[in-house]
């Protein structure tokens, strides 16, 4: 305990410096439903819904929903119940400034994520405090932080990789034998053994679409009791998460005969992959590795209507961002994990996307997933 | 088809007929991963990321993130590709606007959802436009209008009910026979059935804690391979998801032989139970059902940590509010659709809570899911 105690403090730390450096006495996060922000989680250990402000003297205290859960898992200096303050946001601040000895006048970041109206209403009510509320702030810092994976991250993603690929194997196994045959089969064995080997839970609905359905980048429903990994392309998109980080891989199975239009898709796909995975390097843009996949498909025709890949951590989609978009300025550098994950998708005949996990390493992606196409 | 298409029309009928009241010519809704707003679906059927227009002369169009699924799931008058716009909201937000002809100067509402520095970016960047965030906006009277299901939304909610029951009285069942033993075994039993028998999804991630861990009132993770409905008090808290509306029951397995504690909370929890949903009658303030159930607990010196309920619908937790919050002004309608969910929770005895789903009709509370305490 001491050392998850330690890595907490570490991190508040970090958080300390950056609010001094920017002049800020204090800063606070909220968690909930309407809002998740996994900053609490990352800087105390709380994985549920609560406040924690942070003070530029590293002093931490923690507003919970539910006080019992934050007794095992928070590591802050003091816990209040939220129902001590009716759930008020506002009323909660107020008590915890105060409880700190922030002084009046004091500058009190808070979320960039905060609604304008929620804004308005606490600076209003909260006359003593100057609150700052803008892009570029603490969230960003934070962000980055959270990006490059430190020591008990990456031990944590060898893990969760290594579940991974366990289930990568048995899910092709398992096609091959005829014992997974739906969607709902591929869903439900990732659900049963990703529990049953102590991870925490998927990290997003499964999208197990049949050749039927996997047109859809994200098929809706995401499962249901349809036929999988018949002929034609079907497509599996997964994530399991081990202590609070997620994997994000997709496997392709193409089931021949196949038509032209789709063995071309595939071969794009596969080439597009590892053009990019080779691009990733510390140093450089992620922008220009999505830009390489991106002039790697026109020169083929075709279009690929969503990113190349995204960081993962915390949450299924986190920085660095990895794609085309003209604000994308992440620079890749060691320690972060990120997918690559390129896909092509015909309404017809149906879609291909092919993705895995990449830790930037100082010589280059290391890939920790084992995600493939499967022929059958 | 038809039919569908003139159920979003009324719906967006409705929202002209209030833009036009508050003198606005047109209301942007964004739903995306980062803030999810289930009005997209409600307004016109498609279930995923996107951007949706609505002016105040009943015109609707829709920029989707992916346009394959858009085409077969959503009616509006116009589908835009997101891609279009390279991903950025303001450059759809422009296009649009032109698209709809709506003239410079006037009154365009944005969700009040919206953060603080978007809202501020969205102003500088579309000057021709006047921008209004504000709560009780037309949010709120999204909210008012879904919280009173109509009778396409009560005959969903006839087959979600009856699905749930069925998965409550087999789950009883298999519990007794020793056919479910484990969280585990009682989680993959609803995620397999629900979507064999054609829901979309569960309605959140299912809450299966057996005694070691019932004590929180969500418990982390929601379930794992420990055992469940042992000896002590077990909680099972799910919903599924038919045509994107939740259920959200709550059972308790109570094993003896059981403490004093724990037949007092069990009995508690029951009477405060039936004390509710009797009262719940159209025309009562819901803050006053949950008043009751707060004066009852108090004066058996207990205390419960959570909302006595909450509306369902397109979301797990929608209007009306069903707690003790100064702020809750609801007031019980017919077609309104509840959960009354009392419950008491200690560290070391465990958790009870029991959850049903109550439409307000014009006669009371009709309790639409057959969830209990089974004593093992």
């Amino acid at each position: 305990m001491t050392t998850l105690h330690s890595i907490y403090q570490t991190r508040r730390k970090k958080v300390a410096q950056v609010l001094k450096h920017r002049g800020i006495q204090a800063v606070r996060f909220m968690d909930f439903e309407s809002m998740r922000n996994p900053a609490i989680r990352y800087l105390c250990g709380h994985p549920g819904d609560a406040i924690l402000i942070i003070s530029s003297d590293e002093k931490a205290i923690l507003v919970p929903w539910d006080v019992n859960m934050a007794e095992k898992m928070a590591f802050t200096d003091l816990i209040i119940p939220y129902t001590k303050f009716g759930r008020s946001s506002i009323a909660a601040t107020r008590s915890v400034l105060q409880e700190l000895a922030i002084p009046g006048g004091s500058k009190i970041e808070i979320s960039e994520t905060t609604a304008y109206p929620d804004y308005i209403d606490l600076v209003s009510e909260l006359e003593a405090w100057d609150f700052i509320c803008e892009k570029g702030g603490i969230d960003s810092e934070i962000l980055k932080m959270r990006a490059v994976k430190d020591e008990g991250e990456l031990e944590i993603y060898e893990r969760a990789s290594a579940l991974t690929n366990y289930l990568i194997d048995a899910l092709e196994q398992k096609v091959r034998r005829g014992e997974i045959a739906t969607e709902l089969d591929t869903a439900l064995f990732i659900e049963k053994e990703c529990r049953m080997h102590g991870a925490e839970k998927t990290g997003f609905d499964t999208i197990a679409a049949g050749p039927s359905r996997s047109f859809g980048i994200h098929a809706f429903p995401s499962y249901g009791s349809g036929p999988f990994a018949t002929k034609g392309l079907s497509i599996l998109d997964f994530g399991i998460v081990v202590d609070g980080y997620t994997s994000d891989v997709t496997m392709t199975f193409a089931k021949g005969p196949l038509h032209r239009e789709q063995e071309k898709m595939l071969s794009l796909v596969q080439q597009a992959y590892d053009l990019a995975v080779e691009a990733c390097k510390p140093g450089i843009r992620s922008r220009d590795v999505a830009m390489l996949v991106d002039d790697f498909f026109k020169e083929a025709k075709m279009t690929m209507p969503h990113s190349l890949g995204h960081g993962i951590g915390l949450e299924a989609h986190e920085a660095p961002g990895v794609n085309i978009r003209d604000d994308n300025d992440a620079i890749l550098e060691p320690g972060h994990i990120i997918t690559i994950e390129p896909g092509l998708y015909h309404p017809e005949f149906g879609g291909v996307r092919l993705e895995n996990d990449v830790l930037i390493t100082k010589d280059g992606g290391q890939v920790l997933t084992s995600s493939r196409i499967v022929y059958l």
